[in-house]
C-alpha cells in the first residue's frame, strides 16, 4: 500500500467521530510497520484520548520503528490531554506522515519542528485537501473563535419554502429529510428565528439513531417564545439557548426555570446583534452552528456575515404563489453586482431531491 | 461496427437538424454494404428530402443490398416529400434498421409493414430511447397538434430573478446565457408576456452564431405593447405574434402596419386563453415554444396545463429580499401536496452555473 493509501484509511477512521469531537477536530491515525497495519485509532470524543495515542494503544505489535499516519499535525501542548508529540517520541516511531498542518496557532508547525529536532522523518501534506475539509468546522472555529455557520433551506424549484398558505410539510423526500437529520448530529448547535417557533412549535432534535440532538438556539429579541412550546417543555433535557435584548428579569426567570439559558446580547437594526451572538457562542465552545431559519434570519445572519456555507436542498416541484415565502427574505440586495456570492457548491443527489451544498465566497463585513 | 453504433451516427447526423427541420422531426440516416459506410444523410430543413433520400443521394456505391439504419421510422406517405418507403424499395436495400416509431397516425408502424411486405428485413427499437428523446418535440406536436412548452427561467440559489428593485442583468454567467440562445435557436417560438416587453424592452432573437430567429409571440390581454419596442420595431424581419383578447380594429391596425400579426383568442381569468393559443398556435405549425416569462405568465401556464417541461438556470448567488420576484407567481397552491410535480431531472453544469432540466409530470388539466 502506498503512503496515500494508509491516510485515506487514517481519513476514514476520523469521520468516527463525527458529530463527537466538538470542539476538537477529528483526526485518524494508522500505524505501518514492516507494510503490515499494526494500529489504528481516532479521536472520539473530546475530552478522550487523541487518535494517535488510541492507535498506539491498539498496538497488536510493537510500534518500535513504525511509521504513523496522521490527519493532523500532531499537537505539542497539554490541553485537556497530554501532547501526542511526547507519545510519539515515547513509542519510538520512525517516520510520520501528517494530512492537514495544525491551524491552532498554540501548535503551528511546532508539533512537526520538535518530531524533525528528535530524528523522526516527517511528511507533509498528504491528502492536505481531503484532511482540510474534514475539518473546516475545526479550522474556522480555531482561527476565528466563531462558530462555523451553515444556513440550511428546503426549496421548491421555483425557489418557495412554503406554499402561500404557509404550508411546507413536506417539500423534500425522506432521503433528503434523513439527511438533514444527519447535519443535525454532525454540528454543534441548530439556531432558528422565534418565528419559526411560532409557527411550527418545532423540537429541533435529532431523530437520526444513535443522533446527537443539537444545542438549540432560538433568537428571540423580546422574549416571545411560548412558555408551552416543545423546546422549552424540553430544556432540561436538551440544552437550550434563548438569545434575547430583553433584560427583563422576571421575564427571563421563567424560561431559567424551565432550564432555558439566557445570553442576553444588543439590539442591532430592531434584532439579535448576530455578530456579538457569535461571539458569545464561541466562548461557550460552540463551535458550529446549523441555521434553519426562516427568510427573515436567513437575511439578517447573510447581512452580517456570520455564514459560511449555505445548504440548499431543492425538490422537483413547483410551488408558485407571487405571496409563498422563498428562502431568504429580508430586504434583499440592490443590483445582481451586490449578490452574496457563492462558491465551490457541490450537487448531491439524494432520491428525488437535489443538495446544493456552497461556500459563501462574499463576506460584506470580511471576518469569514 | 455494431447496429447500435451505426444508429449512434445516424442520431449524429439528424442533430445536424436541429432548429431547422420543425415542424418535421430530426432524423439521420447511413447506409452500410459489406461493413463499409456507403452513404450519410439528415433531414436538413422542413421542405426539403428526408433523411433516407438524402442519404441514398450521397450514396458512393450502389446500395443494392445495402443496410439503412435510420432513427425514426421511414414514411410511406405522401406530405411534402414523396414517401421514403418507395426510394427504399427502388433502391434495393437489404435490411432496414429502425430507431424510433414513427407516433404520426398516418404513418404508425405502415412504413415498416410495407418494408416486410417486400422482402426487407426490419429490426425496430435500435436506440429507441434515445431517438424518441431526440424529437420529444415531434412526437408531442404531432400526437397533440400543439406546440410542446419549454419554461425557462434563470433564478438565484435562494430563488430570485430579480432584485428587490427588478434587476435581474445578470443572474447566470455568459456559459448559461449563451446556452439559452441555443435554446432559442432550437424551439420554434418564444413567447413572453406583456409585463416582460414593457419592463426590458427585449428582442427576443436568437444571438447565437448561425441560429435562428424563434417566432415572438406576446402574451397581451389588453394590447398593451408601445408601438415603439424593439419587437414592434423588427416585426417586419423577425414574425411577431400579439396574442390579445382586445378586439379594437382600429388598435390592431397599428400593430399589423408594423407587421406584426394578431391572433384573437378569448379572455379567461382575466387573460388570454392559452388552451386556445396553443390550439391556435399549433394550427399555425408551431410545434415548440420556450416560454420565458415573468411569474404571472409562468404561473398562468403551469395552472393551464400548457408546460411540458421547465428549464431552471440556477446561479450560485444570493439577492434576498422579501418583495423580489421570483420565477413563478400567480397565486400558487394551497398545499405541497397540490404542488406541481417533475421528473426524469437532469442537472447540467453550466461554467459556474447549473441547469436543471426536468419533465412536469402533473398536468392538472388531463392534456399533456
Amino acid at each position: 500500500m502506498k503512503d496515500s493509501e494508509y491516510m485515506e484509511l487514517a481519513l476514514m477512521l476520523a469521520k468516527n467521530g463525527l458529530g463527537w469531537t466538538a470542539p476538537n477536530p477529528m483526526v485518524g491515525a494508522v500505524l505501518v510497520k514492516d507494510g503490515e497495519i499494526i494500529g489504528q485509532g481516532w479521536h472520539e470524543k473530546c475530552g478522550e484520548p487523541h487518535a494517535e495515542r488510541n492507535a498506539l494503544a491498539n498496538c497488536k505489535k510493537s510500534p518500535q520503528g513504525a511509521t504513523l499516519y496522521v490527519t493532523l499535525e500532531p499537537c505539542c501542548h497539554q490541553g485537556r490531554q497530554p501532547p501526542c508529540v511526547d507519545a510519539i517520541l515515547e513509542a519510538g516511531i520512525r517516520r510520520v506522515v501528517v494530512g492537514s498542518a495544525d491551524p491552532n496557532p498554540l501548535v503551528a508547525g511546532k508539533g512537526i519542528r520538535i518530531l524533525r529536532e528528535h530524528g523522526i522523518e516527517v511528511t507533509e501534506h498528504m491528502l492536505e485537501e481531503e484532511c482540510d475539509r474534514l475539518n473546516e468546522v475545526f479550522f474556522h472555529y480555531i482561527q476565528t473563535k466563531r462558530p462555523f455557520v451553515v444556513m440550511k433551506y428546503a426549496m421548491t424549484m421555483d425557489g418557495k419554502i412554503a406554499t402561500y398558505t404557509g404550508a411546507s410539510k413536506w417539500i423534500t423526500s425522506e432521503t433528503a429529510r434523513a439527511h438533514v437529520q444527519e447535519q443535525r448530529h454532525k454540528y454543534t448547535a441548530i439556531m432558528v428565528g422565534v418565528g419559526t417557533v411560532l409557527a411550527d412549535n418545532p423540537m429541533l432534535n435529532c431523530r437520526m439513531e444513535g443522533g446527537k440532538n443539537p444545542i438549540r438556539i432560538i433568537c428571540d429579541t423580546h422574549l416571545r417564545t411560548p412558555l408551552d412550546t416543545q423546546i422549552v417543555a424540553t430544556a432540561k433535557e436538551i440544552p437550550t439557548i434563548l438569545a434575547t435584548c430583553c433584560a427583563d428579569r422576571e421575564k427571563q426567570e421563567a424560561y431559567l426555570a424551565a432550564g432555558c439559558q439566557i445570553l442576553q446580547v444588543n439590539e442591532k437594526n430592531g434584532h439579535v446583534d448576530l455578530q456579538e451572538l457569535m461571539q458569545k457562542l464561541g466562548e461557550q465552545e460552540i463551535d458550529s452552528i446549523l441555521i434553519e431559519g426562516g427568510g427573515t434570519l436567513h437575511w439578517t445572519a447573510l447581512e452580517e456575515g456570520i455564514v459560511q456555507k449555505v445548504q440548499a436542498y431543492i425538490a422537483p416541484k413547483l410551488f408558485g404563489g407571487r405571496t409563498a415565502k422563498t428562502p431568504i427574505e429580508g430586504q434583499g440586495v440592490a443590483t445582481p453586482a451586490e449578490a452574496f456570492y457563492l462558491k465551490n457548491s457541490k450537487i448531491i443527489p439524494l432520491g428525488e431531491d437535489f443538495l446544493i451544498e456552497s461556500e459563501v465566497s462574499r463576506d460584506v463585513h470580511g471576518n469569514c
